[in-house]
């Protein structure tokens, strides 16, 4: 998919709605993803994200070694390939082969981009304060691409036990808000 | 609106979709609102909330010497009332009679229900660690409520610059993920 560079100003945009997203990594050589819902922006610019990944997910223990990721944002075409990647283990499963994805280098970080996401984040690991307590990780976004003919994504929002929203139709309100 | 208790394991399928929420805060009899969209779920249960309020807002300082409020989930209907929150200050302003919305006692906490939001969750603030840095609240859900009525509330969704993805279609998907 051919992508664009995308501002960093812009990037809340992606992520306020609160989409499903892919979070890739890489170790050695060993490339892994693993889906996630729980994650929020922290500020603007440079972006940064918040977000939780579970001790007992594989990705956990590369994102705390190498300290790099990308955040790559499906759509709804996406759907079965997000379920193959958050119903096995990277410990076991090469993932990107498991679920037909396409690694892609990023620009700035050893995780790959996934070529099939609309857009891609290139994130470090900014805080880990609250990693022991709650597996929080608060990460920079370094770097972003974006799918310029891609105006209106449907994302995916999990409703928790295999029930997903999809984004409806954007409305345009009078909002002062940044 | 006649709401119902929500089991607390439940409410993360709740904020896991992104909604734009209504944070309202008491202090001294003084009632105040204010749009958010950076917050994530933490822990199933009880219940944890991390979420960024901005400490040029009147919400904030109000948080951080009450450490309890109410997280509001408001739906499209609400929109110009949600906008109207948004674009003033309670330091100002009654942002309750501004927006023409209704306060109701909550069970667990000082801060107030807001009656036409379709669900509520009462909160305590549990960590403040990354508060200085991030103005980044961990908080816990005491006590959630839910309108029984409402199965598939169109909630609003913050795409940046006044735009806002409105929910849509809710699909099933075979996901093994809570």
């Amino acid at each position: 998919m051919a992508k664009k560079s995308f501002p960093l100003s812009k990037v809340y945009g992606l992520l306020e709605p609160g989409p499903v997203v892919l979070l890739s990594t890489a170790r050695k050589g060993q490339m892994n993803i693993m889906t996630l819902s729980w994650l929020t922006m922290m500020e603007f610019e440079p972006p940064l994200i918040g977000c939780v990944i579970s001790g007992r997910n594989y990705s956990f223990d590369i994102l705390k070694a190498t300290r790099e990721c990308v955040i790559n944002i499906p759509t709804v075409e996406l759907a079965e390939k997000v379920l193959a990647v958050g119903n096995c283990s990277g410990r076991k499963v090469d993932k990107f082969a498991a679920a037909g994805l396409t690694p892609v280098a990023a620009a700035c970080v050893q995780a790959p981009l996934i070529d099939e996401c609309y857009a891609n984040l290139e994130c470090r690991v900014a805080d880990t304060r609250l990693v022991n307590k709650y597996n929080f990780f608060v990460l920079e976004v370094l770097k972003a691409w974006i799918d310029p003919k891609n105006k209106d994504p449907r994302t995916l929002h999990h409703r928790g036990n295999g029930a997903f929203m999809v984004a409806g139709e954007t409305i345009k309100l009078p909002s002062k808000m940044k």
